[in-house]
C-alpha cells in the first residue's frame, strides 16, 4: 500500500506470545503437547463470550452485524483441509441450533467456479493461520460480489483476519506441530457460540434449551480433560493396528466431518491411507473392502442415529471387520458387538464433536510414533499451504 | 392402497425389457457389456428430448414445472452412493449453466437431521433403481415440507418415480450389474439436459451458447465409442498398478465428482482402498500418503482449471508418485511429466464427465478381472439398497 516516497510511519505488532507457548514445555513433541493445551485453549476461547451466569453470549463482532446474518439467504462456509472439517461441524451446527441454511465449500473449489454469491449471503471463511492461499483468494471472490465475509483465524493480524469484514478469533495460542489439533477444536468451540447466539437471537432456540447449552458447553474442558486421561487405553488400542494398511472412519450428523477429521489425522501422520464416510453411505460401495484386515473407527455416541449406527456396526461385523467405536459412557450395546470401545463424557449431540475429536487425535498419534513418523513435521506437507 | 374387501381393479404393468437386455450377448459379464452400452444408453435417452436442429431441448416434466425450477430459491440434490456423485456433477452444471444455487446431500444424512426445506425448494432425488430405502425416506420428508420434488430414476414405475411429483427416466436399460456404470452416465446426461433447459429459459446461456452446447452434446455418444476403443491401452495401464494397495483420483470443478465415482468404481469392484480429492486439497492432508507405490489418477482435461492441475501433478511427481492422467487428445504438457496418459475427445468443459468416466470404468473393470474378482457381483454389495 505504500505507492510513493512520502514518509509513512510503521506500524509495530508486538507478537502476543510468550516463550512458554513456543516451547514444548516437557511434552516430546509440539503435537502431544497441543492435544494436552486442549482444555486451556478451549477455556481461553470461551472467555469474554461465554457468559453462562448472565445467560447469554457475548461476540461483538456477531452483534455488529447482526442483521446480516439474520436476513441471509445462506451462509456459505469457505475453507480447506481441517478448517473445512470444522466448516462442516458448523453446517450442522447453524441448520439444527439457528435454522439458517449452510453450504460448505472448498475454498479451491469455490473461487475457481464462478459461484452464485449475492450481496444477501454472508461467507464464513475458516483457516488456523490465516494465509491460506485459496481460502485468501476465495474471501477476496466473495467481497467482490458484495458478500459479508467473517473470518475464523488463529492468528492475529493474519491476512484473513485483515481482508474479512469482521470476525472471531479462535485463542488456541501458536499451533507448531503440522497437523491441527487445538486449532481444529476452538475453530469448533467459536461456530458453536456463533450458533447458539443466532439461535437465541432468531428464537430458533427458547430460553432454556439456550441455558442448557451454555451449562454443557461450560462443561467441555474438563470433560476434554477427563478424556484425555484415557490416553493409555487408547495407546493400547494403537499398539494393535499401528500396521493397518488401511482404515476407515464413520460417524452419521454432527460426528461425520468428525469421521474424516479422524481419517485425515491418521493420513497426515502416520502415512496409513484413511478415509472418511458418512456411515449409512457404507452400503453402497465402501463396504466391499472390509474384511479382516480393514480396521472401522466408528463414532457410536448414544444420541440421534445411535440404533442406526448399531446397525451399521453389525453389518461391518457380519463381514468380519474389526470395529472400535467410540461411545457415551455406560453405553453397553456396542460394548457387546465392537472389537474395542473407547468412552466419551455425556453431552448435548450438538457438542459431541468437542469431544469425539479427542480419542482419534490420540490414536493417530501414537500410531505414528510407534511407526517411527515425525509427528511435528509430517513428510511433504507444510504448516500453512500459502501457495495456490 | 386397499382399504376394504370393495374389488379393485389390478393394473397390470407391463415390462418395457426385451430379453437381448437382460442377456450378457457375448460379454463375459455385465459390467463389460454395459459399459459398451453407453453410446446407445446416452442416445436413448437423449432421444426426444435433444432436438438439436430444433435448437431445442424438450422435457415436458420440466415445461409443465417450470416456474417452480425459476423460483427456486435452492435446488437441493439428494441422493446416495454413485447417484449421488452424479448429483455432485449436476452442482457444477446447474450453479454454471443455470445460475441455480444448489445443495448436495447425502440422502441419509438429510433425512435425520431435521433440515431446512421450504415450499420454494426443489428437491430432485437420484437414484437408479427409484427403491433406494434413504433416497425414498429423504422424498417423503422433503414433500412433507412442501418442497416441489423431481426424480431422475431408471426403473420405470419405481417406488420414486411413483412418490415423486415430476420427473424424468434415464433411458440406460436394464443395469444388472452391481457397480454402476450406464445409470451413472445416463443420469448425467439427464441433469445436463435439465440445466441447459432452465439456463436457456432464465437467459443464463445465450441462443449461441446454448446452440453450442447441442451441438456439442449430441457428439458425446460417438465420442464414448471411439473412447471405449482405447480398451487395450487402459488393459496395460490396468496390468501395471492392480496389485496396488492404494490409489488416489483426483479432479477439479466438473471432474472432482468423476475422480469420486473413479475411486468409487475401483473399490467396489477390486476390493482396492481408492479415495478422490478434489486436486488442490492434496496439500492440505493427502500429499503425506504419496510415494512410489501409490498411483494417482489425475483428471486434467484442458479446460478451466488445466494450469493448476499441471502444478499438482508436478508436486506429486516431486515425492516420486506414479501419475496416470486423463488428458484431452493432442495433450503434450501433461504428457511430459505422466508416467502414462489417456486421451479423451475434446468437447465442452461442462460436457466432460461423460467422457472422462470411460477410462476409469475400464480401468477398475480390467484391474478387478485381473484380480480374479467377481465383477458383477462384488462381495458385501447389494444392487440396490432397500434398507435403511
Amino acid at each position: 500500500k505504500i505507492n510513493d516516497d512520502t514518509r509513512v510511519d510503521p506500524i509495530v505488532l508486538k507478537l502476543q506470545m510468550s516463550l512458554e507457548q513456543i516451547e514444548k514445555g516437557g511434552y516430546e513433541n509440539f503435537m502431544l503437547k497441543e492435544i494436552h493445551e486442549q482444555p486451556k485453549a478451549i477455556t481461553d476461547t470461551f472467555r469474554g463470550r461465554l457468559l453462562a451466569e448472565e445467560n447469554m453470549i457475548k461476540m461483538s463482532s456477531i452483534e455488529d452485524n447482526l442483521d446480516r446474518f439474520l436476513n441471509a439467504n445462506r451462509i456459505i462456509i469457505v475453507a480447506c483441509g481441517t478448517s473445512w472439517h470444522a466448516g462442516l461441524v458448523a453446517e450442522y451446527l447453524f441448520e439444527d441450533l439457528a435454522r439458517i441454511p449452510v453450504e460448505v465449500e472448498y475454498a479451491s473449489e469455490f473461487r475457481y467456479r464462478n459461484p452464485i454469491i449475492t450481496d444477501k449471503d454472508v461467507v464464513i471463511a475458516i483457516s488456523q493461520s490465516g494465509e491460506t492461499a485459496d481460502t485468501l483468494a476465495a474471501i477476496k471472490l466473495a467481497k467482490s460480489k458484495g458478500a459479508f465475509v467473517y473470518g475464523v483465524c488463529n492468528v492475529v493480524g493474519s491476512s484473513i483476519a485483515r481482508e474479512t469484514d469482521s470476525g472471531a478469533y479462535t485463542h488456541a495460542g501458536p499451533e507448531i506441530g503440522v497437523a491441527s489439533t487445538k486449532a481444529f477444536t476452538t475453530q469448533i468451540t467459536v461456530l458453536t457460540l456463533i450458533a447458539l447466539k443466532l439461535g437465541k437471537a432468531n428464537k430458533s432456540l427458547s430460553d432454556e434449551v439456550f441455558k442448557n447449552y451454555l451449562d454443557k458447553m461450560q462443561m467441555i474442558p474438563k470433560q476434554v480433560e477427563q478424556l484425555l486421561k484415557i490416553d493409555e487405553h487408547v495407546k493400547s488400542i494403537a499398539a494393535v493396528y499401528k500396521d493397518s494398511k488401511n482404515c476407515l472412519y464413520l460417524g452419521r450428523g454432527f460426528n461425520f466431518p468428525v469421521a474424516l477429521e479422524g481419517a485425515l489425522k491418521l493420513k497426515e501422520i502416520s502415512y496409513i491411507h484413511a478415509e472418511g464416510y458418512p456411515a449409512a453411505e457404507m452400503k453402497h460401495g465402501p463396504i466391499a473392502l472390509i474384511d479382516e484386515n480393514m480396521p472401522i473407527f466408528v463414532i457410536a455416541t448414544n444420541k440421534g442415529h445411535y440404533e442406526k449406527v448399531v446397525s451399521n456396526i453389525q453389518e461391518i461385523k457380519a463381514r468380519a471387520g474389526k470395529i472400535i467405536a467410540v461411545v457415551t459412557e455406560g453405553d453397553t450395546q456396542v460394548r457387546d458387538i465392537a472389537d474395542h470401545v473407547i468412552e466419551i463424557p455425556d453431552t448435548e449431540e450438538a457438542l459431541t464433536p468437542l469431544l469425539t475429536t479427542i480419542p482419534f487425535q490420540l490414536l493417530s498419534y501414537h500410531i505414528a510414533v510407534m511407526l517411527g513418523r515425525n509427528v511435528d513435521q509430517p513428510r511433504n506437507l507444510a504448516k500453512s499451504v500459502t501457495v495456490e
